[in-house]
């Protein structure tokens, strides 16, 4: 019996699918195996229907019997202690794949994100590009000899990593062999496809719902 | 007998003394009374000399006997589960220190970093201006009525947020009231400013260091 529920939004523009954040829980959930549920809150007047909820107005949050926790990563920290398909239960493991989590969120992710808002702000000349293209450099070395970030296996560190960098405009950025084999390997797992799929389907539901609701 | 040793650079130039990333871990060490000790690697150099122990040529890293954590906030997150000074041991306080914590590299410093190398780039029309300032909008709200952002104490989510928050750029763009007291709040407590006090004099001393070999 789970009591694991994720928070997504009831629908988001074509252009987002694929890519929400409630993917990266989905994501977990189905490399543990744990079972979980999804529920939604409107899109329409996020910015402050659950503030209450997540301070940002944000998705995904996810909730967990008593527990309700916003923020991805956190969300991905608690997953992760529940299963060791996530992370290791070895303390060297542990610090490891929780090092490489806070890397990708405040090392890569930092640059990629607003390096492709300024992207899509027409910003010709990117001021973030050339620490973005250090950044990914550093990266690219690190997973030349390696397989997975941690301990030669899959973790919940590679999820996120993987998340982080799988955004197109990010992954056509210049040219790195080892991080783009990388992506492809983390994103061919079964786990990730389900995530993926499943997001995919409940947006394409609410289109459906919407369309419904306009020919009343 | 304590293991724990705090990683920074030899010396830095002095417009980053008083902020190089060793002072989450001094701060966080001194608020949960864990000795610590503290060592170097050069500044010269950096971005090839310590590659291996932080792949993007930066500090602080953490180690603790056979363990070694570079990412400051995963520093944190392995310090934070030391002592309940820094976070609450039941699972709510628990997860929801992680989640303030996790808000503060991903959804406050992914703002502030970049809006601030766009500031010092010389960038007249910041373009992350205004994305900064609904995230700084939406922290104020939630501090308004809180003195601390988990179950009215001061916690690790407190140090890293303020850590985030107290850069004079950001602390001075805009008026939020709440914010502007609750950093003063968290910086005037005795560990920050003996953290502070030791990274200073830390500097300090490898400047007559520099100069006696300046002299030789």
């Amino acid at each position: 019996m789970s009591e694991l529920t994720i928070w997504t939004y009831d629908w988001v523009p074509e252009g987002a699918r694929g890519f929400v954040r409630d993917l990266r829980l989905r994501w977990a959930c189905e490399e543990a195996r744990l079972p979980y549920a999804v529920q939604t809150v409107p899109f329409d007047g996020r910015e402050t229907n659950h503030l209450a909820r997540q301070p940002f107005g944000q998705v995904p949050f996810l909730s967990d019997g008593d527990l309700e926790i916003f923020e991805s990563g956190a969300g991905l920290l608690h997953l992760s202690r529940k299963s060791d398909r996530l992370m290791p239960r070895d303390p060297v493991g542990e610090a490891t794949t929780q090092q490489w989590m806070i890397a990708a969120l405040n090392s890569i992710e930092m640059v990629t994100v607003p390096w492709w808002f300024l992207k899509i702000s027409g910003d010709e000349d990117n001021a973030l590009a050339g620490w973005m293209g250090q950044r990914l450099d550093q990266l690219e070395e690190r997973l030349r000899d390696r397989e997975w970030l941690v301990a030669d296996r899959f973790t919940a560190a590679d999820l996120l990593m993987a998340d982080v960098l799988r955004v197109s405009a990010v992954r056509s950025f210049g040219d790195r062999p080892a991080t783009e084999a990388y992506v492809t390997r983390a994103t061919s797992r079964p786990a990730f496809e389900k995530a993926r799929a499943d997001q995919l389907a409940h947006f394409a539901a609410a289109d459906e719902k919407r369309a419904d609701n306009g020919s009343d």
